[in-house]
């Protein structure tokens, strides 16, 4: 007996069950079924695999970056002695990891010492005598701490005498146009490694097909060499549609969108990097604050006899910053599943809204309801078709 | 005749297959079915839609940071001699890309020269005669190449001589209050660029919606400015949960971390940064080494007659690393379907589970078996009601 | 009326509606529906739970390092004086952010100032008198602003005299071995903080679980010692497959990949970094250009009367980059959902795929058609059974 209801139970484990099903031979209904069908269909292979590749799994780029400089020039304006200038002068700080700067103007304040001196004109530091000074003050504003004394700044204007490195540096004029303009003509090499770890991708931005001798000459252009890694530093400018004469004078930063968005199924070897130039800071000055970019450095000297001197140098400039992004894909059976699956649930739904209009908007809704739905009469146990009864059932 | 079949198969192309269903007009199990609907319902309404915002598609930040900082101090401690400080003096580097150093406390040893002098005292450094020093023994824990000599260190103590930059930094004892203090005061300005790629969108931490004056007088407050993009130091200290001057003394990393997590269907100009602000570094002393911040650098001179000498300068002060992240979402066709799908399926699930319960914990369960399924009977090739047989079927 | 309408429809809603069934006790078809059905539900739990764990949310690694590089050197060469080389020496710049470099090869051009000498010899460069110099011309592979004299640059060469940073720096000769082969034997301290923001979760890479004293002694070993944050440099040279004495000739990049992939629903304490080591630069020269790793960079001195002088440094080292990398992991609903739904959508699949088995395949299909499918003739308004008419129906 146990045997028997064991083997039954067996036996019903593998009994296949399926719905019962009732076709309509209405052209209508058909043709909005296949209709949709072939909507959803052409929805998964069309946008969902060939544009969006969303049965891919995704790795966000891994990246390294090194840039090389090269370029020199020679200045001889009125601000400034005739200089040479050279990488070493003018690339600071000498290395960066994702960006460089390149010195285009500056303002130089030679032989500063700790010392003491009148501080530069201004309604908060001019003063009639001693008592408009305070011992101490240090207004944020200003360029040292006060001593509390007024002293003459020139023949005529009395300003408060301060602590601070002097003489003070005076940087209301910008040397225009800017005294590095010929950085121009400059090159940068940039070389960038990038890593998909899920992948197990490495990929160089100097692509395997390109020769050093190709290397050695040739200069990045977006139509005729968009794989040659050396930029001339006019031309990002002008690719990021701002012109770098107007830039150097001020200084200003701008990127360079490394994209390495790849379809990592035919293989890494056609993964290649488009690069793409933009503006980062914001030339705008109605919503701004210290336009341009700059920043402040010393190189310190020692005197003879031990008093250490410095020649404080506002460097403006351009900082490039290098902007490596994008993802690579590769197949995946988890997100081919879950596309698959949505797609077919949507395919799903297709039968409950058909059967909709099969039920309430067709002429022959009546017959089609009486032979599709079946209403259980719970009180004569007995299954009644809605609508007219009709003969035998 | 192949007309015909081509007809008939084309027929059968359009005919709609739908499965036929039987209504149960049991008040419970219909309760159920719609109440688990209404659960499905509200999980995707409420929290995939209103609270992940899953239909959305993701797009990581990309950042440029630029940072300046403004303010000087005065010094006038036994440790060293009065002294100015300005921002080309203690911001080292003077630029960084995503974060910058304020030094705070620090330890000199001028006027360092390639020279031969006698180690610090320590166990393994001290010596009673030239036996106990060995010539070109390199200590990693020492403070350079041993000449093999044991000479006076003081008056009563000997050392290895070794072969260094000679005066040695003596670094045991750090300044304490620190000695530049008055860092705590001193402002910064970030400016943050951002990009989402995939939704071409760019924006600035510097809001649109204010001025230039605005700008050069406010000061960053959680509450009252949350837009201000000027920090003072010792805010962001203590917003992180730490005091200012205690971190002075031996340095440490603060982040500064910006959220640009945004929900650019409202358009990308409701897209706002917000500042969060934490302690990086470790500053519990059990499973630490080497504990707050520091480096050592240089300023290297040249005495008249050529010899080169060196200004050695442990730095200690706080790294402010900038971290900007989060991700952009924007309504997207494959997360809705996918999400859509997923609950669709869900609710599929419910009929299922319906049935079973209809099947096995009703009263009526046979009556419902005998009117749903019915069991195909292969030997007579007749279709039998399971259950008792009723009439005619 | 309206009430026994309204009582009507709501009857309606909660009138539960299913779908009739037909079982089908055939053992094959119920075996290859249940073994489907297996097949569905182990790809579920083995790939999608275990391998894959697509139930998870993800949120990437946020960032900060710090390192400390520890060791010295003397040398003691042809190409130099004799020199002591210390950290504030061989480490530049002295911090920086995710990269550390070590000098390990100079070529030192001292007391370089700004005046007029011969250019290298070349055969761009040489000359026989003066009207082969053009006054003016910057040659971006000369070395400096021609005059437009021809002067001898030794007993037997002309060439064309420059304005530049005089005298000009010889660097074809690379000293080999490397000047500071001794930089194997330093070591780093790696501090490496990480957050997830969306889970909230900090971590270090020195675990809660290490004290201090084995911190100060401790020294990287994947085997033995995996978890020590201080890596000796020719170990991470080696542990990437390189030989450190060759790239310290000519520079490279060694990438220190740090990998916080961690699965978050086990607790955050059991969430530890992976490290790994990969050259990052070319080394193949066939597709390279200025292979290695090197860039120039200048101490700036004052001579007693006021001239500034430099010494020119190329300096040729190993750039080691840290990137840290990975993704948090943690339970989440919205993709437990999504996969959950996609795998029971593959299972509502195969019901499609047996009955279609079932009509076509199977030696009873008939049998089975004409139960399961009934095919409405719209002409008499009564439904028949496909396949040949059976008795009472």
């Amino acid at each position: 007996m146990t045997k028997s209801a064991g083997f039954s139970c067996l036996s019903c484990v593998f009994d296949y069950e399926t719905s019962k099903t009732l076709v309509i031979p209405s052209k209508g209904i058909g043709c909005v079924f296949r209709f949709a069908q072939l909507l959803v269909l052409l929805y998964v292979v069309g946008y969902v695999c060939v544009m969006q590749k969303a049965y891919q799994e995704r790795d966000p780029v891994i990246s390294s970056v090194t840039t090389k400089v090269k370029g020199f020039a020679y200045t001889n304006t009125s601000y400034m002695e005739p200089r040479f200038w050279d990488v070493a002068d003018y690339v600071i700080p000498p290395q960066g990891e994702n960006s460089f700067f390149v010195l285009t103007n500056v303002i130089m304040t030679p032989k500063q010492i700790q010392s003491r001196c009148p501080e530069l004109p201004s309604p908060s530091t001019s003063c009639v005598d001693d008592c408009d000074c305070f011992e101490g003050h240090n207004d944020p504003r200003g360029s040292g701490i006060q001593t509390g004394l007024c002293v003459n700044y020139s023949a005529t204007v009395q300003t408060c005498e301060v602590l601070s490195w002097c003489p003070l540096e005076q940087d209301t004029m910008v040397p225009e146009p800017a005294l590095l303009n010929a950085a121009a003509d400059f090159t940068v090499l940039i070389k960038n490694s990038i890593t998909y770890p899920k992948f197990k991708v490495n990929r160089r931005n100097i692509l395997p097909h390109i020769n050093s001798s190709y290397l050695k000459k040739c200069e990045f252009n977006p139509s005729t060499d968009p794989d040659c890694p050396i930029f001339r530093l006019k031309n990002i400018a002008s690719e990021a549609g701002e012109d770098f004469q107007d830039m150097a004078v001020k200084g200003g930063i701008l990127g360079i969108f490394i994209d390495w968005s790849c379809d990592l199924d035919w293989g890494a070897h056609r993964c290649f990097p488009k690069y793409s130039f933009r503006r980062l800071d914001n030339k705008n000055p109605v919503n701004n604050v210290a336009p341009g970019y700059n920043f402040r450095f010393a190189k310190y000297y020692q005197t003879p006899d031990g008093q250490e001197s410095r020649t404080l140098i506002k460097a403006y400039g351009i900082r490039f910053d290098i902007i490596v992004f994008g993802t690579g894909g590769k197949f995946g059976i988890v997100p081919t599943i879950i596309n698959l699956g949505a797609a077919l649930t949507i395919l799903a739904l297709i039968p409950a809204v058909c059967d909709w209009i099969l039920l309430t908007c067709m002429s022959k809704r009546d017959l089609y309801k009486k032979n599709k739905v079946t209403h259980l009469n719970e009180a004569d146990s007995e299954p009644v078709s809605m609508g007219t009864t009709y003969g035998t059932q």
